[in-house]
C-alpha cells in the first residue's frame, strides 16, 4: 500500500482519518522530548559510585608521583592517559587527556588553525578562504564550531559505509582551501553508520591539497555499542602506515560513559601534533582538572573496566532503539514515505521523509507537543535542501514515553506525506 | 654601611669572605624552589574534605533545578555562580562559572578578541597592529598569552598604589591599538600590592581611544589575605558608575582556595559582554563540569566560609612570607643593595637588585641548589630592561627550608652586589 499509488479520493479519506487520529492525541497535550542525545537520569545512576572513587582519605598522587591536588601536568596523569587510549584503540603516549569536554578541543583546535596554524603553516585567519567538508546528516555542534569561525562547509554525502570516499578523494585533492573534514567514525551522529575499513583506509590515505589539512576524527561512541562490540582500526596507525602521520585529530570524551559534562575529554595525534598541541596549550592554563582524571581512572582501571561499564549503558538504552524501530516499523513499513536507519549504538536514529517534508512533521509533532532536534540541524547553517532528514534521540525519555512519541511522530509521517501527495 | 660607600679593599676583603660561605653552602648541595607560587602539600590537606562533598549518595541537583549529572546549563549553575560572586564583591547576575582554570578564561578572552571581536568590534586579527599594556613587575603567565597572540606590550610602572595611572591615561587615550590591560588588583603578582581606591577610579574612568579596549582584572588573590581583612570597591560598580559598564572583564578562580588545578574559575562583567562572552561559549562547549561547581558550592556555602577557609591558609602561609621578610630585614636591611616589598596577601614578594644584577643572584643561587622564578620572568618577554627584579615564592618549601633558601639568597644578593661594584 505505498501512499504514492493511492488516489486522490483515497487519500483525502486517509486524510481526514489521520487527522482525526492526531487531534485525539493533540488533545491529551503531551510534553515529551526526542530532541536531547543525552542519557536518562535513571541511566546515569549507574555512574554515581564513580563519585567515591576519591575522597578526603584518598592520596592524590598519581603513578608517576604527580600531585593531582596541585598544579601542573599539562599531558593530563598518565593513568588518565592510557585509560583514554584504551578506548580510542591507540597508545597512552599518543594521548593528552584535557578537561570535561570534547567539544571544547575540537573548538580550540580550529581556533589555533585560524590564530596560529598547525605546524607552522599560515594561520587561516591570513587565508581568503577556508573550507571544511562535512558528511551530511551530521553533528550540529561540529558544524556550528565551523560556521563560528566563517569557514565554508561543503555538504558531502553519508553512505552506510561512511562519507562518499570519491567526492571526498576528489574535492581535498583539488582545493587547497579544504582544511578539514568532520567525521564521526563509529555510530555516526545521527544515522548511527560505522565508516567501513575500507573508508578509513581512503580516509587515511588521502592526499590533500592542503598540507594542513586534518581530519577532525571524533571518536564520541568509540565504546557505546548496544549489542556485539564492534571495534575500528586505529586512525592514526593507518594514516602513519599511508604516510599521513599528521593528518588527523582524534578526539573522545567520556561523556556518555561517566557523566555527560562531568567526564574527561582527550585528544589523540602524532608527536608532532602533540608538541604543536602543547606549544599552544601551555599558554592556555597550566593544567586541567586532575582530581576528576584521577577519579575516572581509579574508577574504571582500564578499557575493559568501561566496556564492561558500557554494558550496564547499553542495557538502558537497547530497549529505547528496539521500541523506536518496532514502532517506525510497524506504522510505516511499506507506505513509501519514510526511511530510517537501524543503529547498533550511538544515540541517535536518523530518519528521511521520502516526499521531503520533514518541516511539516516536525511542526506536526510540535504541535502536539513532541519536541525533535529542529529540521536542518543535520545540515551545516541548518538547511537540509533535501527538507528529509529528522534526528529521533531515544536515550533520555522512559520506554512509554517512547512508544507514545514515536506513534505520534509516524502518524504525522503519516498526515504530512498525505498533506504533501495532495497538494 | 652601605655597600657602594665601600673602598674597593674593603670590597675585595668582603667578596672574599662572602664567597667562602657561599662556597660552604653550595657543598651542601642544597634542592631548594623558591620559583612555584603554589601551596605546599601539608597545607593542601585543609581541602581534602571537599573532595566529600558529592558522593555516589548524594542527589546532584542544583538549587534552580538543574541536574548536574547531565548535559546543560552554560552559565554554571546558581550556587557556584553566587559563590563566586561573593568573593568577587558583586552579584550572581554578573557571573558565569566555567573550568577550573582562570588562565584558560582569559585566554579564551584574548583569543576571542582576535577571531571575533568584542560587542560588534573589528576581530583584533584584521588590524596591523594589537597593544595591551603591561604593569610590571606582572604576571609571567598574562604577558605569555598576549606574547602568544602576537600583540605588542608595553611596560608601564607599578607603583605601591597600582600602576602609574598618569602614563595608563595618556596611552590608551591617545592609541587605539591599545586593547587591554592587564591588571592583578589585589595582592598583584609579584608585589603584592594592593591598587588604592583612586586608582581603581582612575583606571574605572579611563577614556580608551579603542572602544574595545577592557581592563583584564585577575581577581586572583580577592580573599587571600595573610593578616586583616581588605576588601576592595567592585570594580564593575566603578566603571558601570564612571560610563563604562563594557570596559571589564574580571577573572577568579578558587585554584588557591581549594585545589589548584582542580577548582572552578569565573568570569564577571556586563550584560551585554556576558551576552557577548555566552554567544560564543555556547559554540565552544556544552557546559562546564557541574559536579565539581556543586562540590565547591555544596562545601563552601558562601563567600563567608571561603573567608573563613582562608584563616586556614594563612596559617599556613604567614610564617613564611614572615620567614623570608626576617632573613632579607636581618642580612640586607642598610646595605643600599636590595629593596623588597612587605605584602599582606598573595602569592609572591619581589624583591629590586638595586645594582641591577639580578641576571647574577639568580645564577648564584641556581649553582648552590636554590631555585628562583627565571629573571625576567615578570616582564613582558622575559626582558627586565633594568635587570633588577627576582620573584620569590615562599609558600611551598617548608618554613625550615625557606630558612637556609633565603639565607642563601641574601648571600647571593651580596656577593653579586660586591662583583658588580667591583667591576
Amino acid at each position: 500500500m505505498l501512499y504514492e499509488s493511492l488516489s486522490s479520493d483515497k487519500l483525502n479519506d486517509l486524510k481526514k482519518d489521520l487527522e482525526s487520529e492526531y487531534n485525539k492525541i493533540k488533545a491529551e497535550n503531551l510534553q515529551l522530548n526526542m530532541a536531547r542525545g543525552k542519557p536518562a537520569p535513571s541511566q546515569l545512576k549507574i555512574c554515581f559510585p564513580l563519585l567515591d572513587a576519591v575522597d578526603s582519605s584518598s592520596d592524590l598522587i598519581s603513578e608517576d608521583g604527580t600531585d593531582c591536588s596541585n598544579y601542573g601536568n599539562i599531558d593530563g596523569i598518565i593513568e588518565a592517559r592510557r585509560l583514554m587510549a584504551g578506548i580510542m584503540d591507540t597508545e597512552a603516549e599518543n594521548v593528552i587527556v584535557m578537561g570535561n569536554s570534547s567539544l571544547n578541543i575540537m573548538f580550540d583546535q580550529v581556533s589555533r588553525g585560524f590564530t596560529h596554524g598547525y605546524l607552522g603553516n599560515k594561520p587561516w585567519s591570513q587565508l581568503d578562504k577556508v573550507k571544511f567538508l562535512c558528511p551530511v546528516p551530521g553533528y550540529d555542534r561540529h558544524f556550528m564550531v565551523t560556521e563560528h569561525f566563517g569557514v565554508e562547509m561543503i555538504n558531502v554525502p553519508m553512505t552506510p559505509t561512511g562519507p562518499d570516499m570519491d567526492v571526498v578523494e576528489k574535492l581535498v585533492e583539488q582545493d587547497e582551501a579544504i582544511k578539514g573534514i568532520w567525521c564521526v567514525p563509529k555510530y555516526s551522529n545521527p544515522t548511527g553508520y560505522v565508516y567501513s575499513d575500507e573508508t578509513l583506509k581512503r580516509l587515511a590515505a588521502l592526499k590533500p591539497k592542503a598540507p594542513d589539512f586534518r581530519i577532525f576524527y571524533d571518536n564520541a561512541y568509540c565504546v557505546h555499542d548496544l549489542y556485539d562490540e564492534c571495534r575500528l582500526p586505529d586512525i592514526l596507525s593507518l594514516c602513519k602506515e599511508s604516510g599521513n602521520p599528521d593528518m588527523v585529530f582524534e578526539f573522545s570524551s567520556t561523556s556518555k560513559i561517566s557523566f555527560p559534562g562531568g567526564g574527561i575529554a582527550a585528544v589523540a595525534a602524532s608527536e608532532a601534533n602533540l608538541k604543536d598541541i602543547k606549544g599552544h596549550l601551555k599558554f592556555q592554563t597550566i593544567g586541567h582538572d586532575k582530581i576528576n582524571q584521577l577519579s575516572h581512572a581509579r574508577y574504571f582501571k582500564d578499557a575493559d573496566g568501561i566496556r564492561e561499564h558500557m554494558k550496564k549503558h547499553a542495557e538502558f538504552i537497547r530497549p529505547k532503539f528496539e521500541k523506536v524501530l518496532e514502532i517506525l516499523s510497524g506504522e510505516l513499513d511499506g507506505l513509501g514515505i519514510g526511511e530510517w536507519t537501524d543503529p547498533k549504538g550511538g544515540y541517535f536514529i536518523s530518519f528521511d521523509s521520502t516526499l521531503h517534508c520533514a518541516d511539516r512533521i516536525y511542526e506536526l509533532c510540535k504541535e502536539a507537543g513532541v519536541t525533535l532536534t529542529n529540521v536542518g540541524a543535520t545540515y551545516p547553517y541548518g538547511k537540509d535542501p533535501d527538507n528529509s532528514n529528522l534526528r529521533i534521540a531515544p536515550t533520555f525519555p522512559t520506554v512509554e514515553e517512547l512508544d507514545t512519541a514515536t506513534r505520534l511522530f509516524a502518524l504525522a509521517v503519516k498526515l504530512a506525506s498525505v498533506e504533501t501527495l495532495l497538494k
